[in-house]
């Protein structure tokens, strides 16, 4: 198979667009980089629009259509990502919209305005190892099409929903019962968890804002076992590990 | 109090330069950035070398040396910076090296060439909430005065000791046992942990070394919930979060 390619300035310029969440939105597109996840997305319902990639690599994408398949240089390549130290491959995926239903039951992660990308994709990835199937985001959430989102997932995205809706409303009509973790909650290693329930964590410098507060009927904490009394929090990446870690053990 | 002050190219050309870890070796200087951060590390043994702060702030300076003091403007600040969003305030303080003893015994984190300076960063911020006093780093783990672990710590640099060494002489030397996590280890809940002990961590894409793999008497894995099997694995920082969690639970 040999496919001699240049990547036109309009592709180039299409591709830098979507580190914007407003040209992903224009565009229906996301960026996915390097050949494994780009393979992860593949094998799911995510449709491919092009891929760039190496040439010495090409061979690992033999049953993609030829039209979606460009070879690029080193140099290319590097123009196209948003990485500091660029992968082999860069591929657009549109992004799936639409009929998903929302999941009732189970275990859910439910964010209120979580803004870092790194912690949006780190959650993602530990309730897809935690078995936690839907994750609902305020609309104030950073976008999980964002490149550094779908970066951190390692591939996490394609198995876990994601739901961008009013979070008040989604607490509301959800029949389980609402975790959130406050200074003054009960100490969750003391606490029987049960196998399905929401779980809120809040924004990284303000918390769980006060109206969502008022939803949650489980108020727990994460004990400081330092003997200063000078760390004031856990990362929300981090809290969640532990939170999921302890739902799950139970 | 009223202080002109402008930063001159040569001061600037030193800040930026402590981006790198030569540089930080040569003039034996790191930087803090942020009024909260900068606080926390003039109550420690760390000694301030210099403050850019903007006009509006320098009240909160009161007690620092007016030698030591430098108004700048927001301008100034952001070119000084090497935040995206930069604080209120950049402070360049000594590296603490030195006489500094090694504590023998405790929970103690071990990292088997953590590269990340986000995942170093939230390791130390961990071990701070968890009461771990000191942090053993591998030659090869990024530095711990890199300026975005400093600031992924948010002072906890302050409180926890972190020490770089031959890790494989120390743990041997240790008598302390030693856990470290595997695909195949023992499910930790399962387990009984002691307050005592080593946690090794491993690189974020090798995991721990075969040479120090052999030093694990206690092999331990975090266990998987997912019906798919493709998560491959947790983030270094959040097994840490995780492990350190399951230690100080028992």
């Amino acid at each position: 198979m040999y496919i001699i390619c240049m990547v036109s300035k309009n592709q180039k310029k299409l591709i830098r667009s979507l580190k914007q969440k407003k040209y992903r939105k224009q565009h229906g597109l996301f960026v996915v980089e390097g050949i494994k996840v780009i393979r992860e997305f593949l094998e799911t319902h995510y449709i491919l629009q092009q891929i760039f990639v190496l040439e010495s690599e090409i061979h690992l994408f033999k049953e993609v259509d030829r039209n979606k398949l460009n070879t690029v240089s080193v140099l290319e390549l590097s123009q196209l990502s948003f990485l500091t130290t660029p992968q082999k491959a860069v591929a657009v995926f549109k992004i799936s919209n639409g009929a998903s239903q929302y999941v009732s039951s189970g275990l859910q992660v439910v964010l209120d305005d979580v803004k870092d990308p790194g912690n949006l994709g780190t959650i993602i990835r530990l309730c897809d190892w935690f078995g936690v199937i839907q994750v609902i985001c305020s609309v104030e959430t950073v976008d999980c099409y964002n490149p550094k989102v779908v970066q951190a997932t390692m591939g996490s995205l394609t198995r876990v929903k994601v739901m961008y809706t009013d979070i008040e409303q989604y607490i509301k009509v959800s029949k389980l019962p609402v975790y959130g973790t406050f200074m003054d909650g009960i100490n969750v290693y003391q606490k029987q968890l049960p196998q399905e329930g929401l779980l809120i964590m809040g924004n990284e410098a303000n918390g769980i804002s006060p109206k969502i507060a008022q939803l949650v009927n489980e108020r727990i904490a994460i004990p400081r076992f330092g003997t200063t009394q000078k760390t004031e929090s856990l990362n929300v990446a981090t809290a969640t590990a532990i939170l999921l870690s302890e739902f799950r053990r139970a």
